[in-house]
């Protein structure tokens, strides 16, 4: 199901301001029970939503798109239980909004500290998945953000009904502190309002962008608002001569197959050139089994070159986020290299070092400036959930703002608040 | 002195690029070492910062450009003292640069902290005055960062000569860590270095502009990197009732003429209707001395329209920055119409209440969703040094990474550090 509906993108960003406005009234309380009243809503909606995603599917299928494709990313048959327990999740978590800190009595007298508000108004562009629907509308509405969401067409009429879910919780719940237009959904496929979007800089605070590297690229070049880009991840781990090899060879392994189309999985290993001729073919052999195979520069193939499933490295394939079941070896001669090649090609998400020397360790940290430094542990845990943040709305690979993971804190921002006894400035 | 010499920006950003990264691995006494020693270079350079600033004074003043905008803005005769202490005071401030905070140890064992880190490498876009030329030297030096500087064209050879200071003790220094390609100026005034520098996202991590709205407005259309956009400030006071009508007389005064030409300077004045009658004559009475006209919407010309300096004001007249003489007055029945009229036309830079009654103060604080919210103080205090953060490069009116002065901290940024015994995500 698709529409091109036109309609008054403008209009919509009025009334997102207008609801990010009366949203600073609502307490944590209030939030809390809204989130609950969706998860109840989607509850009851399940059979529309399922029927919307059927016609979804259907349509998919008739395209010719491929089963896997459809299974993995559109289909909400599965899924469903998971995002209404997600959305109840959601409202267990601490609201970052409202607390007051650094504070300070200045010199003069005058009273000082940071309070941490919702951001505003979020815009978020997304692919496929639905579920980012839901999951989106909660983590902005806990963080007492209005959004406004654009799902891809694929499973338009899929997020229409979750929409409908949504918005029709808030509505019945009836609180003026939270209008149903706190979530608002572009209810039109046409590409145009993507870029329309990323220049209503008067009435959007922020743009999130979850997909592939094409659309970051598209919003970094059009944008008036600022992006948070990030989830691409050529992702390294080094291995430094002193590392524990047989508990190295499983890291390596989880963080290459344990989810090989995510941004954080293993995309090159460098392996010292002192326990190469060894630990190669047996990263090659502990690997093979999972269906991974190999890319090698010319130093490692010759410790590879005549193992199943090793080719010679092309030349984009260290710049290349595999995102399947392939890695890159390459020999270095000690951290230095190492460290170079990563700063060469790495896109800042996750990189690591397994080793057993803490000044090795140490100045890996230091110089490597990605979102995530690893020390013996696997890429895959740079991840909100993973962390400890209890959830993320995104992954930044930029510097400004956040990196690495955004959860609820990084969707809030700061004011001053600074309170005198009428006083003026020398 | 100007110039049109072509050269290769993204050697520049390259070096830069280069230069940041040997930057992270400076001790907080390394980076003071050099902030002393380009103190003691400007010293050394004065007469010849001096001369080419007066031969840029000469060509203003032969292209016709006021006298009081040569001696206010490009004048650097009087300044140089002030300039170089400056510095001296930045290498003495505490250097938030590699501290370690957040740590958590997660249920599975693994350990993670966030480590502040520099950002990298700042591109600063700025006017006229050459004093800023030193002052983002010494601001991104103390916090790790590299700098490409874009300076003004009227005084292109007073900041030639700054910067030939700056470089020049940093070469003499010869510190590895601190390499002169630290600070870098585009030596050309060709406007089209400016579009090109906010594309060269590759080198460059966050562009900040300096100057006015239309510098900010450029730099968001065209900018494919982070903005820090600020500098707009349209400032409202709204008095309560019950606030202690004398004492808010010289705090509007303070707000509207210390500085008039700053951003966080007074440009309206919402008077509660209970005491308009009273309050609206005695604000013009005391600040008309001060040279102060007034523009005032009909509710509040009803009690000043027979005063001398008072007009009528026109429809643009709420949506103007003054930077200038000029106050806004506006009548209002009650705290929802003075938060309204300050959501509708504020820039949300500076905003402020004068009241008594701490139920009213803490709605305003609540709901004005600006950088800077006052109780009881001049709007005068949203600056680096009046909050007590030491020092400032810019004003940040957007939502994202900063909100009003952008000080030492907030030129870093975080990584995530984990450590775990070759752990593995289940």
């Amino acid at each position: 199901m698709t529409s091109t509906t036109a309609f008054d993108l403008t209009a919509l960003g009025v009334r997102a301001r207008a609801a990010a406005r009366q949203l600073t009234r609502a307490s944590t309380g209030q939030k809390d029970r809204a989130l609950l009243a969706i998860a109840q809503s989607l509850e009851d909606c399940r059979p529309a939503i399922l029927e919307a995603n059927a016609a979804d599917l259907d349509a998919a299928r008739a395209r010719g798109l491929s089963e896997q494709l459809i299974k993995d990313r559109f289909d909400l048959a599965r899924r469903m239980d998971g995002i209404i327990a997600d959305v109840r999740r959601v409202a267990e978590l601490p609201d970052p909004v409202g607390r007051d800190y650094d504070a300070q009595v200045l010199g003069n007298g005058l009273r000082r500290h940071r309070r941490r508000t919702p951001l505003g108004v979020i815009g978020v562009i997304y692919e496929a998945r639905p579920n980012v629907t839901v999951d989106c509308a909660a983590l902005t509405l806990k963080t007492g953000n209005a959004a406004i969401l654009r799902g891809g067409s694929e499973v338009f009429g899929s997020n229409l009904a979750l929409i409908q879910a949504v918005r029709g919780a808030l509505e019945t719940l009836n609180d003026p502190d939270i209008p149903a237009d706190a979530v608002q959904f572009i209810e039109s496929t046409d590409r145009q309002y993507v870029e329309d979007m990323l220049r209503l800089h008067k009435h959007i605070d922020v743009i999130i962008p979850r997909g592939g590297a094409s659309l970051h690229q598209f919003c970094r070049e059009h944008s008036q608002i600022p992006v948070i880009i990030g989830g691409l991840g050529i992702c390294h781990l080094y291995v430094e001569p002193s590392a524990n090899l047989d508990a190295a060879l499983p890291v390596i392994l989880n963080a290459k197959t344990q989810r090989p189309s995510v941004c954080n999985s293993l995309d090159t290993l460098l392996v010292h050139e002192a326990v190469a001729a060894d630990f190669l073919p047996r990263v090659v052999e502990q690997l093979r089994p999972a269906g991974v195979t190999f890319r090698a520069e010319p130093g490692a193939l010759a410790y590879t070159g005549s193992l199943e499933g090793v080719q010679a490295a092309g030349p984009e394939d260290f710049d290349t986020e595999w995102m399947a079941l392939v890695l890159g070896l390459k020999v270095v001669a000690n951290l230095d290299e190492a460290i170079a090649h990563i700063h060469a090609h790495s896109t800042e998400h996750s990189d690591g070092i397994l080793t057993e020397d803490p000044a090795q360790a140490a100045r890996f940290v230091q110089e490597v400036d990605s979102a995530g430094v690893f020390v013996n542990a696997s890429t895959r845990f740079n991840d909100g959930g993973a962390l400890g943040l209890g959830a993320e709305i995104a992954v930044s690979t930029q510097k400004l703002h956040v990196r690495g993971p955004m959860a609820l804190e990084e969707l809030t921002t700061y004011k001053w608040v600074v309170e005198g006894d009428y006083h003026a400035r020398e």
